[in-house]
């Protein structure tokens, strides 16, 4: 960043900007009553700070660690983009407005059977968007990896499903995206594209799929601080690609003893991460809770902490599910779950300053 | 625990309770339809069970480490107490009750002037009972510690404030004892004792307070696991008082990077400890967000979360304040919360399976 | 897991072993004094323990989850290949002896001229491996990301440096592979196949890099506990690579304030892997601390708490490198931490039990 | 702190430093060569900035957060105190000094037998300090709590044997002491009084220990930064007291699943003291792992990483100790953690720059 001094003249100005063009960097300058501020968009380890500093009108010049811009409700103030949320359209559904959008579905696609009875019963209870796994991130190699991980056939066939569920129920369909050799397929068959905690830190698998410019659901990693979430939805950004919805779904929990939920939701996240930036946050209670007793509760905590969504697991019975049964709940309880999120948004929304 | 053999005889089980309170224990002898289960109560580890499971009649013998059993709801399960929420009833003000309860008052106790004027304002703005710190716990030598710190006098003037408050507005008060030393001071003036976050495993300040026999107000260290809060909650039934209110607020954020709010806000606590326990809990935003900005949300969350109230910290004029300004909200904005999470409970009360 | 009862006859084992193969796992018989054992490879939650648990003979059927076996002390306990550690043997360096092997180099290869340079010192001062960094992961993506991430030619060009500086100096080298694209190019100059902190959930990287048979240098992830580090090293082992250098590097720090080294060194894993796992484990004090005046006396203690060597960055010049020049330290501080730590090592060779 | 003009006159400087002390704090007068510094002492809350900043010859005028002062040694580089470590000297022990100093011991006091039996036994193995637990914390209400907690006549008579044992065997005695309650009796019959981690925050008791003017071991919580523990060491010296022997014991254990170690050896955090503060620091492995079987190692990385000290567990057999049987080690153990320590220490202070 260079602060120009107050008597700068235009001349100055330009001759600095000429000069960290020189080193690759892009500007973005911005003019201010009292002084003139010049942003630098790039690798800022490139530039000579001391050597700026000396030049005519320049009252400063300092390397500072802006993590995110692109993104950055800040950085972009004068920006119509961020009156508000982005809001997201993907098919019929809109993400960043005041209805909460509800994606629901099992955790793992299993069958074709089973995918289209939990779509048309999700539908049902009112959710907005489809999701299933076909490719499961797990941390132990002997637990099931999804049909995606058993061979191609499997991994095409389980998109199929997926893309047919959705279009029967006419639901948009998000499934997430674990390695670089999925993106292709999984482009083809979802309307989202999801990358999961695990990856958040995977700047090569996040370029190359925002690179789809298809929405991407960018969910934190559990043991990023909120300033790195959002350091990583940049690189999605910078790759051009600025539909990012973004999920919090759980941080380690600390402390010593028995862990009475998989992961910490950390809910003050969304009202943070919304003064941050202007793209819209949901909220994932089934991972970060890992039970189903506590969906209800912490759906409703989530959606009056202002999330803009939920992504909910859900199945007709989650007993006899491959993956994580023990978080799902049924369609009944969904239903129960978006009718009470619906009613507290609508009471909070009349009562926003 | 001792598992009797389900054809052991009455003979065999009174020989093996008898065995048991040699060693100083006392039992709890739960007769379930297939077998009988002994509890331990007591120093598991002056047990032999090598030598209790070689008895006639025991299937086997093992130490288990329940660490809270007086306060749990699932060991007091055929209790009356536990039916429900467990209501704790100070002066005219229920905690445990469907009604949110909203603690609040200044961070500190400054003057008499300041305390009359926030207790009149936060009655107004439909708070039920008043805070206000007269021995600040700090992090640092160098910040104030409150009035109670600069000597006796003012520490008992400010706990004669602090009474005739709440008189005068007709709410119960509460305010925090740091040390032994306060116990007695603090007992006398106020209607309930605050344990605050730093000292939550101060097992000797904890006995001490509980032997007031005045309800305790219980906050959760932000280093500790539920389970360990829960434990030392222990701590104060097994010294006789059950009138715990826990409060959850905040604990440390873990990630690399910046922290957007000062703790992180646990919010599935509240319906884990309302499942473990009968005890009621409730939410402190304040403390654990350290931004006025986040209030609302995260209040609004708190109550969707289930919790049976809230301590928030208010101001007439956030700015003036010595100690925690930031996170102080004016009472016009807390009447905005009071009102917004009556109507959320209602909802959700409605919808209760 | 399937334990037989004491009485149980060879026909009844062979017959439960069937019924599991029934579902497509193998299994791992271990006939012990007083009970057999039938150990299930493979996803265990296909298996109906309820039905197995009824079969003629058995005792107990329940699902465990080990999630780690292959590269498990305990698991491979009958094997010759962990008595004492595994030695992991590239070109004339052995990792996992006696001697504490370390590697060596810059943060990021930034030009041919500087890697040579850095070589021949670090070589003199008696480092065993080269390292630089051609792919840096990094949290901005406004920060220097490696010659690597600048063009397929910077790359190439990069990586041939790097093998000549090796051969030119007769060191092994070792690079980071940061994402799928990347590993033919590495895999095809590097000795040794780095997989960053960043990366240690990327499941898909973890196979695709195993399959290629070079040593594979696994940095344990910040945020990851020793379970999850080690089982994902597992995927590793199941793609067929057992030649696994663990490296730790630093957890997230913990506690409100100001961060004094940039990651928590966790050097008590050192000993529990090495119990744990018969595979060597390495230390990196330069990212862990990320500050150069604690590099000597941490490589001390890495040394001493048992670890196979370190990974430290040195530069003739740390003032100018592009990437993490506050944590590298110069070639004669190099000397003196591997001067002392040969002796550390002798020393407590000497008195091992 | 306020920051002077260069041109401003030693009139304007007395003036300032008349307007702070109106606020009943007190300065610290640094003259530079190009700026004065005024470096206030006592609660900055009081002090407004905005008046000072507009007065004659002030450039600067803020609050800084510099929690610790009095025990750093940055704030104290002029006094001859922090040239090298402190040395505090406890009867013919000194701590601080090059030759590491072992405190050893059982974790509990349980009779006068097994006290003078294992004080004996740690003297031959090398120990320096004798330990021994009278009221010990405990996380559960069900755990043995020390002979202390037994009552008063159990209180006395162990803490007599105690100063017994250490007479005998000629090492000074140090105890915990857990509650305000408690200190006359510890500081009548111990040398040095220990402040356990679970007290880490607790002010009061800190405040009044220090007052006792005997040397206290200070041992940091599980959940405290760096920058936490030496701001409550900091409590201590102001209340008079800087014989503080910081103690490092281990942190929360971060990331999901079973834990291998209690808590995290922060070991780096032994030359971030030493650079912080001229205080000597010591390191417990016993409490930090949990396990026998790491003390070894991790006794020896503790030295290595430059501790002057450590505290180790021991019992001539640890199976029938009440307390912590797991971790403590049999003196024979013990003397081979204590030579092979001397032996790093040595060659390290030769190598010492």
């Amino acid at each position: 960043m260079i602060i120009m001094r107050p008597d700068a003249t235009q001349e100055q100005l330009d001759h600095v900007i000429k000069e960290v063009k020189k080193y690759g960097l892009r500007v973005d300058v911005s003019q201010g009553q009292f002084k003139t501020v010049i942003g630098l968009i790039g690798d800022e380890r490139k530039i000579p700070f001391d050597h700026l500093k000396a030049l005519p009108g320049v009252q400063d010049a300092f390397g500072i660690e802006i993590r995110y811009k692109l993104i950055s409700r800040e950085y972009n103030k004068y920006s119509e983009e961020v009156i508000g949320r982005k809001v997201i359209k993907v098919k019929n559904v809109e993400i960043g407005e005041d209805e909460p959008v509800i994606i629901a579905g099992p955790c793992a696609v299993e069958s074709k059977d089973q995918l289209l009875r939990i779509a048309e019963a999700v539908k049902k209870a009112g959710a907005h968007i489809l999701r299933g796994g076909i490719f499961k991130p797990r941390s132990s190699v002997y637990s099931f990896q999804g049909l995606g991980a058993e061979g191609w056939e499997e991994a095409l066939g389980a998109s199929q499903w997926l893309r047919k569920a959705g279009d029967m129920f006419d639901m948009p369909v998000v499934t997430e995206i674990r390695g670089e050799a999925q993106i292709d397929l999984v482009a083809e068959y979802a309307d989202i594209l999801q990358i999961g905690a695990r990856n958040m830190y995977n700047q090569d698998l996040l370029t190359k799929v925002a690179e789809k410019k298809k929405p991407i659901l960018f969910k934190r990693h559990f043991g990023a601080s909120i300033e790195e979430f959002l350091s990583f939805a940049e690189y999605i950004a910078a790759a051009g690609n600025k539909d990012i919805i973004l999920c919090e779904r759980g941080i380690i929990p600390i402390g010593k003893g028995k862990d009475y939920t998989r992961y910490t939701l950390d809910l003050a996240a969304v009202p943070v991460i919304q003064k941050e930036t202007y793209l819209p946050i949901i909220v994932d209670p089934s991972h970060a809770t890992g039970r189903r007793d506590l969906i209800f509760n912490m759906s409703c905590a989530a959606i009056a902490a202002g999330a803009s969504g939920l992504m909910i697991e859900a199945h007709y019975n989650p007993a006899e599910a491959l993956v994580d049964g023990p978080q799902m709940i049924t369609p009944e309880e969904l239903k129960r779950v978006i009718d009470t999120c619906k009613e507290i948004r609508k009471i909070m929304a009349e009562r926003k300053k």
